[in-house]
């Protein structure tokens, strides 16, 4: 059959669909789902069939293709394209299977992989696989399978350096930059740190919010590998390059019922860490009340997969539980945080002090694991690298490699229009709400409006005086303002 | 926030959604799938929202909206609607309770099915809801609550008579139009039976796609009400009608996978029972290697769960395991089958003995169920209504009162085109395979070729010389019978 092409002028971001009239389907049997071969001159293309009920989407003798069907085809409105059944990819068949309970092999895995990097499979058909590994979880065996599947289908990172040091926090908690401060210590050190980060999904902000007040974070691969072999490390944000690809688009379909199978939870961190080519890895996770990880059981249960699985990736690793309770560092917000950074690298007396030593811990650890220290010197090592400015220089040589913006604290512009929180009585701070600080940052506007968030003035176990500024919420404009001190109002955010 | 219309042109065929530019989105920190709530004048609708990542799809400051949400809203092009955030569904939440291997409460499931008949999922969800129900099987309590809610949420007949007989065949297997023969016998003996049926999906013909050679089949719940009060019987097509609307569109969202929750098969079967008040029920479940069910276990474990939930709905239940190896009838296709029923209703002698004794032994049982027969001779008396003429004159009030097409078995227009295949050897017909039958008459271009199809001349059993007809093919066109042909030649029909 021949279908003359309609540009539907959408793109769908991934999934591959054409639409061809109700009619056109009836005379070649063709379903909804089903897949279609187009041929146009030496260009094919097979996409995933949609069915256009009325004349006015699609025509009879018309076939309505999105914007990646027609790049791919290099078509045209009006040209002639010619129609051929498919088959459907062969991962439906194994994503039933798995549905079904039964164990997935590489050769199954890999072609599921194969098919969603390639947008073969539907929406709907990649909700039934999300869903399978979460009422069937993949065993280990399964999830290195994946996760090597999933980074091996992207593109690869090869510093030729040995070790490559990585490091990741599953998160939930305000603040908590840290990453900022360990990759410029780690690079300072000798070793070689290729930090991939993301930006914020649902938290006021993600590293690659931050680090992106002081330089660009959307560069390419080739740039990347550059800068790394230079400098020895970078910050750079994740979404920019192409690495485990497939990860993107089952996280995608997982948010909807917010679904976190452990198994795809566990491939998705390392394979952007394999990605990266990484040989020793620190996993940061924070628990406790009110983090991502309320329970200690469950962070040990994490812990123990996330070593299994390096270990079956031949990966160093190491696991540390820490105390997720309360935001770290003050600022909450791009600028906000960014200018916490700095301060600390700068060993300047405004630094959060909880920040900093977070930082110095997990440095010294990865300097440990490295081999830039013996056993128990980390942090000893960490901290004169820090003090001694070496830090604070390597962190500008990383800023300026990635097209400088700011490095003085001080020029980081935070929103004009705020208001002060002052303690209504005495006494000590007894808990600090991650989830109700977050939320009053991002009616403030972060990340979107990057000076917007708020600004914690105390922490935990700190004694306050009544009519002492304790909380301070800043944005640009009163509306928000207004907004962002209703929802403060309204939660506990911080508890005397 | 204030959006200008922009109609997209195209309808979803089902869930609600609205677009918007990736600018607007982030001013308003929406993301895709998020709910959203649009007013236009006293009109309002909470809708799905899709983001256009380019402007040229939905540029900034409009909102592109689908011709359901368009005639929803009585809102036209250039129109300004008010933007506000909406809460997601609660069903979404009850979902993910199944997901995790939970039980549902009536009020989750009534809400679920409310938001699934009102088009509140995204076919994503409605994804979630499908594999949960697959992994984490209902039990029959919730299978129960969830006919009860799907018959609820949609039309009902109610023709105030007792009893209210109905059938249903789970299928698979070519020819068995049982149906058409069965419901004249019934309203002929003075019972109520206001069947509907189903198009072919799969198959080369549904039993709505036959009876629509002898009449119309899309008629309204309100029409059917009065022809079943008149006559006491009808043949309809169920799509036509709002009959559990929910399951229609849960069986959409299965069907890419092939997925059969069993709990949802029930329920799917049972809802479309109860929406037509049925009180009595004979269940055909045909067995046997070629048919949907190989195994007499799974058969026995299916007739128990009809059973079980049918005792649930206080529904009286009869349900019998037939032969389901091989095609039953002669002729398989819309026109062909049709042709069959009229034969086995006019007592001719070219009708085919195994659908009239099948359809007969039915009907038997469905007299005595419903207090026309004593136990043990419902088979004689279905025979006498039959052979007396009452069932084809009950046929013909039918036919008449949907819109007589036609009445004369000789006057139905078969293909002419054909293609007679000869025995190449002398022997008994081993087997006849259902599933290569279908595919054979399919190719030939049933069901939407009404004339198209397969005749069988010899079953299993029968004794044929070498060079007899035992299978023609029936079509319109060369094309069609040559690849027709290639199916036949290609798959073991018909084993000598």
């Amino acid at each position: 059959m021949k279908l003359k092409v309609k540009d539907m002028d959408i793109a769908t971001g991934g999934v591959l669909v054409a639409i061809i009239n109700r009619k056109d389907a009836d005379l070649m049997d063709f379903h909804t789902l089903d897949r279609i071969k187009l041929k146009s001159g030496k260009y094919t293309e097979t996409v995933v069939l949609d069915i256009a009920e009325s004349d006015k989407a699609v025509p009879k003798g018309q076939i309505g293709l999105f914007e990646e069907v027609l790049s791919s085809l290099k078509a045209k409105s009006g040209k002639e394209l010619e129609i051929l059944p498919a088959r459907k990819p062969l991962s439906l068949e194994y994503i039933k299977k798995k549905l079904d309970g039964k164990k997935l092999n590489k050769k199954e895995i890999n072609q599921i992989v194969w098919d969603i990097v390639h947008n073969k499979l539907d929406l709907v058909e990649l909700a039934y696989f999300v869903s399978a590994c979460y009422s069937n979880e993949l065993d280990m065996e399964e999830t290195t399978i994946l996760t090597k599947a999933m980074a091996s289908h992207g593109d690869i990172l090869n510093t030729r350096k040995y070790p490559v040091m990585d490091k990741h926090c599953v998160g939930g908690v305000a603040g908590n930059r840290t990453t900022m401060i360990i990759v410029p210590i780690i690079a300072a050190a000798g070793l070689t740190i290729p930090k991939t980060s993301s930006r914020s999904i649902t938290s006021p902000a993600g590293t690659a919010d931050t680090m992106e007040i002081l330089a660009s974070v959307s560069i390419g691969l080739k740039k990347m590998g550059a800068i790394v072999k230079k400098i020895g490390g970078c910050i750079v944000w994740g979404g920019a390059l192409n690495l485990a690809p497939a990860d993107d688009k089952i996280i995608r379909v997982e948010k909807p019922l917010a679904i976190d199978a452990r198994s795809n939870l566990l491939a998705s961190v390392m394979a952007k860490k394999a990605s990266v080519s990484a040989t020793h890895l620190l996993v940061d996770i924070p628990a406790g009340k009110g983090s991502k990880i309320p329970e200690n059981r469950k962070a040990l249960r994490l812990k123990r997969d996330f070593e299994h699985l390096a270990r079956k990736l031949s990966m160093k690793i190491k696991v540390i539980i820490t105390d997720g309770k309360q935001p770290i560092g003050n600022g909450i917000g791009p600028a906000l945080e960014a200018r916490d950074v700095l301060y600390v690298l700068l060993n300047d007396m405004r630094e959060p002090l909880d920040l900093r030593k977070k930082a110095l811990k997990m440095a010294g650890l990865m300097l440990e694991m490295g081999g830039k220290a013996r056993k128990g010197e980390g942090l000893k090592k960490a901290r004169y690298i820090l003090e001694s400015g070496q830090a604070y220089y390597k962190m500008i040589e990383i800023i300026k490699s990635q097209g400088k913006k700011v490095v003085d604290p001080d020029k980081i512009k935070i929103g004009d229009v705020f208001y002060d929180y002052k303690a209504r009585k005495s006494g000590m701070i007894k808990y600090i709400s991650n989830e109700a600080v977050s939320k009053v940052a991002r009616v403030a506007g972060a990340p979107k409006d990057i000076g917007a968030g708020v600004f914690i003035h105390k922490h935990v176990g700190d004694r306050v005086k009544k009519g002492e500024v304790i909380f301070t919420i800043y944005t640009h404009n009163e509306i928000n303002l207004k907004f962002a001190k209703d929802v403060f109002f309204k939660s506990d955010v911080i508890v005397i």
